[in-house]
């Protein structure tokens, strides 16, 4: 995200339809009040600690309003930041810096806040080795955003989207009639690039899944004790993932499983914002 | 929401880029397994007690996707709903079903925690006619199925963007030289059938902005003795909103200081999503 | 409109539509005879006397095509200008002058000539302290640029569109079950920063308007002599538009009937073009 | 525009833009009161006579709203309609028939004040055997619907843009050096479909332009006198346009100087709108 | 493609630009003539031998035009047709197969002739297990269609694009310090989920990306011998590709070095088109 | 192509949507790699002969992605390149060098294949006076790029879509009743400014068609001998076109029948890609 690619590409047109959401004709508090252009510069505070994430569309934000917007800062994504600190400012047309702000901000806070949430449980996980994994239970629009502030956090993402990663679900292995035929038929279909992924209840389907070579194995709902066994099984014949209703609560009892990734969908549909403002906004 | 013209003009574009957020191309998985088309059914459950809004929305993912597909339930948003409750039903073939759950859920989710954070704000403060509104504090691209999900909870809607409400804060007013000549420079440009919001942080602003006609007027992070002064000093000449980081912790303190409306940005921004998920997909 | 963020959010996309609709592959007569890039200017000559209006939309046709482009001016929105008088150049490869010149008039023209018809009604009001206004008889698409005219021209703005103002007409008002409870449902399901305003067709509507505390009550084709009587039963309890037909030929007979506003929808949906030509191309 | 393939492919995209540049979030007045479906019936009444134009387009809002509303009318694009005359009606949900009314009524008035415009124009050809030809100084955006009521009304289609006519004017020939070399360096580069068009402003030119093998000469400011003088000179080798200004006032001098076509920008730019309104909506 | 939702999410956006492009205002010629709706029916007929593919895309373009054509046929996607052979018929509007045809047409004469291309090569690899894969040099604005078209013709797909596969190079390796080095990095980076393919040129470097575990390695541009050797050293390690100009020429050469996979850019690159058309339209 | 106003309003979008065929999200193997910016110089090879066509298309890839980038080359679109030659060098971040790539080589390579094709054929018919033209026969969403590539390699064009050229098919013709019928109605429908087209069949079809006045006369599969014949009768009252499966091949036959143009689906169909590529990327 701090790549002028992944921006111009794939940001931009979201950072436009957000403006345009807060802006359908005009802000017309702003206009009825600032007649000439005049260069201002705002201060970004921290009003929480956390970890910041989304600097960069942060700054986008203003450079698509005004390609002259001009954002400092010391810090970068993923830095720990503390309340009261002055992060950064932005200088700008002051029309930019009022209009712009709301929507720099719902990016920045939103982002900021998943980073935040997903560090804590990383450190819930220090020195397991297990890695943890978003979900695709995203903001819909939001994906690309929310993806990128996990990683911020320290945490990885699993598959993007349907398209770009398997994972055999119960429907899916039903309709094809067991585990192996399910996992044959993947690999008939799906690019030999893509990693196939099954997901299980139970220690039979583990050993169907080992059998029929899964790359990955989801394990899914269950105790931390029949984790435990299902990962015997396996016997680092496919990777291994726990999957279900995963939080800051209760993710400490899956430290010592031995399992390879932990995935938890509330990083990205749960998490708070973290509080940031705009302020002491005066003319330059 | 639950309005063809509304889903039509406002949210089939963002639900279709939604869908296509999670199928840039297909979904690999379910058309690696399933070759044929058949009808399935599969049961939304509510897995955590609350309000629940945006049964338009979910139900609308299915058939932009198959205009067969059907959608019933026995509950409507705003209902409350409770842990285990099956509130309803889809059916469609079984890849609709299967490809388009993540996104309906991500959605009805999304709307329902909204929903469920606002209702419990709503509750506490019973008996005071004071309304909750909300604010820009949105995700972005998703303000319009957010501020419906607020008004779903009981809560109300401010403004819905910057060009459809005035609301002149410190940096306006001190740009304009002073409220008086803000809000005959706000009168003198926007429409006629706009309110004129002042946000105040004092007494003496108080003052300003009832003799300036103000028609709302924001009390902002004041405390709440200053707060039952200013409504005292105000006499009803203007309505009366206080904003600043009301929370459900904070917010019964607010109770008996007189004011019209509470802002909440919380509502849109920090609530935790709604559990509810796809289950017993079966074919018909 | 002479603001870059309305530019760059609101307006760019339209002027886009408009370059693409005359090119939708490319100007065939220009690029058969110039072949290779030469700076040129060009003179913009006002064919007949009126109100300038939309400059910053008539550059940025060009600026779109060619940012280097340079136009060069001593008039601004809103000034008189007079048959004969050059408003100003344009400097820019030549291609862009020959392929951008018929857009660009096209939109400099109309909204001139809603300028001036605004402007001329305008001056049928002078010394009478009622405001003139828009409606949303304007052309598809147009919106924006329409409802600047108009303020340019003089006149005011009513809401922008069916999202951002209440307006209860007969129908409405019927469905509901008479005007007080219409108000009341309006005043429940609106924003409150909303203002509400009640069309009204007789003085039994007005009373029933006073009554129902209505911000706003448009008085929908009366006659001078009932207008004046429904402006006294008013009091000053709301404030009053006329609305109707209104043009040139009949609006003198509302200077002194005592009301606030005058809406029109002639001043966007019938005034004829002013007459604008670029001439005088030359290399440079 | 009564073509099912050009409303899917060239209208449908306009229409949605122009009910969302009116609905960017909701029709709240008609959300606040209409709270369930209800069938309802409402008339379309002519205010003033003329020639209708558009109907396809008026009907196509509506279905675009609510795939099963009814348009009925015994008229059809190009009939002449009267003062007072009950012209069809729409059958819909009655938030269809609130929501859609404006936008509907926008297309039809002004293309319908279009065909009104060019009909008389055409008129005052009535026997010439002259053909009145539009131009591209249409409304931006609108110009498929304006070019389409030139022809309801009579009139016939110039070029369409730049990209599908050739159109040699003062500042190409000179570029080019002559008429000769433009009219050689347009046949190089353009499509063998199209033919090459050449303005002239005297008889000098008119024969560079005959010999040249122009298809179709431009007289463009020309008094009849020397029209009637270059028409002689041409003598059928090339089709023959008279350009510039041409309104209904100055029109009849042109029926008698042996010109095939006549050109109007008025036709679109200048003409007002037919004034039309849909009544006595009603429950079914 | 013969998938409901892949066609609404992913291919009708193109095939609407498709039709668009062809008809930017209308289709003149069929306009001009068929002025009454009229069904009609058409075949399609085979004019050349070979594999078919896009049947899902030819009848979408009809159906986009008009929901109610019906195209029937009993021939599927991968079926071999002959010259002569009539494919099947399409029944609608006779504006629509007039208008449409063109269209309908580009898209499966080109689908159907990467797939006879693809069904070529595949059959020159007979009895080998070598699977026959694309490449990303597909056309732009086409890739979902030709690499659909690949899989009807017996091919395999490498991945889609580059935000779904991992492909290390040249330029990465030497950027990264070394294969090793690239595939930590790539694995840091990049979600579990995807494999990690390297890119060799010698025996070294097929040692060093065994060596750091990459899951597939790409030989680019070996000898045969070369490839015999490399497939010894990896010895089931990893998954093993070919690539670098195959053509039907060269493809045999590669059949028994013991290769898992073969890329070809040439399938969708430069296969011609298999010639179809449609014929004998007649009234219905 | 080399046109600014061209690349802006009809080139950008189709580049744009390619290069996010190419990256949804992002380049991973790049991003994953390559951490901080760094400029980077890589060079175009021609490694096949042929002519090139779409350099400019080729360096707006990389000025999308980086507006700094830098192409440089001594060669122009229609040069003839040769295997081997160094054909320039394009200067950027070395991300935007390999993310921007294979979408900038896959327009190349496609146009530089059909302007190579093209410029085969017309050489096959040097000396005759007979021009080359294009079809409809267009990859679905590059006909811009491909139409440009046909007058690159000496071929002409042929009408651009539906919209901007009539030619009266068999089907038009029964439907009209004949030809001459055919003919006067599209030219009662059509805009004077195109010429009307007919496809004859036989030389009684030629009589008519002549008789009728059309423009331009087709003839369809006929043999050489019959076309001979036709343009006789003909007699240079009508230009003259000889269209259906005209290859390389069989071009030959048809350099002496004495027709004004050739028209060949091939040049856009089935020509071979011109294998170019970047190599020896490095840091500068």
């Amino acid at each position: 995200m701090n790549n002028d690619i992944i921006l111009k590409l794939n940001a931009d047109d979201l950072i436009m339809q957000a403006l345009k959401e807060d802006m359908p004709n005009e802000d017309i508090t702003t206009n009825a009040i600032i007649k000439e252009p005049v260069m201002g510069e705002v201060k970004l505070i921290c009003k929480q600690s956390g970890i910041i994430a989304g600097l960069g569309i942060f700054e986008r934000v203003f450079t698509l309003l005004d390609e002259n917007s001009v954002f400092k800062c010391n810090i970068k994504d993923g830095d720990k930041v503390e309340y009261g600190q002055v992060l950064g400012s932005v200088t700008a047309d002051i029309k930019v810096l009022l209009s712009g702000e709301r929507t720099a901000l719902n990016f920045l806070q939103r982002m900021s806040g998943i980073a935040t949430y997903t560090r804590e449980m990383v450190c819930l996980l220090e020195n397991t080795g297990i890695k943890l994994v978003d979900t695709r239970k995203t903001t819909p629009g939001m994906r690309i955003f929310e993806k990128y502030a996990v990683t911020v956090g320290g945490g990885y993402n699993h598959r993007f989207n349907l398209s770009d990663g398997i994972l055999l679900k119960d429907n899916h292995i039903s309709a094809a009639g067991g585990i192996a035929k399910a996992v044959q038929m993947a690999k008939n279909y799906a690019s030999f690039v893509r990693k196939i992924e099954v997901e299980v209840e139970n220690l039979d389907m583990v050993k169907e899944a080992v059998n029929a070579r899964a790359d990955i194995i989801m394990l899914d709902n269950m105790t931390p004790e029949m984790m435990k066994e299902a990962v015997k099984l396996i016997g680092g014949r496919a990777e291994t993932e726990c999957s279900g209703n995963v939080t800051k609560e209760s993710i400490e009892l899956l430290r010592d499983v031995g399992i390879d990734y932990i995935s938890s969908g509330a990083l990205t549909h749960s998490s708070p914002i973290l509080d940031l403002s705009l302020k002491e906004l005066h003319r330059i």
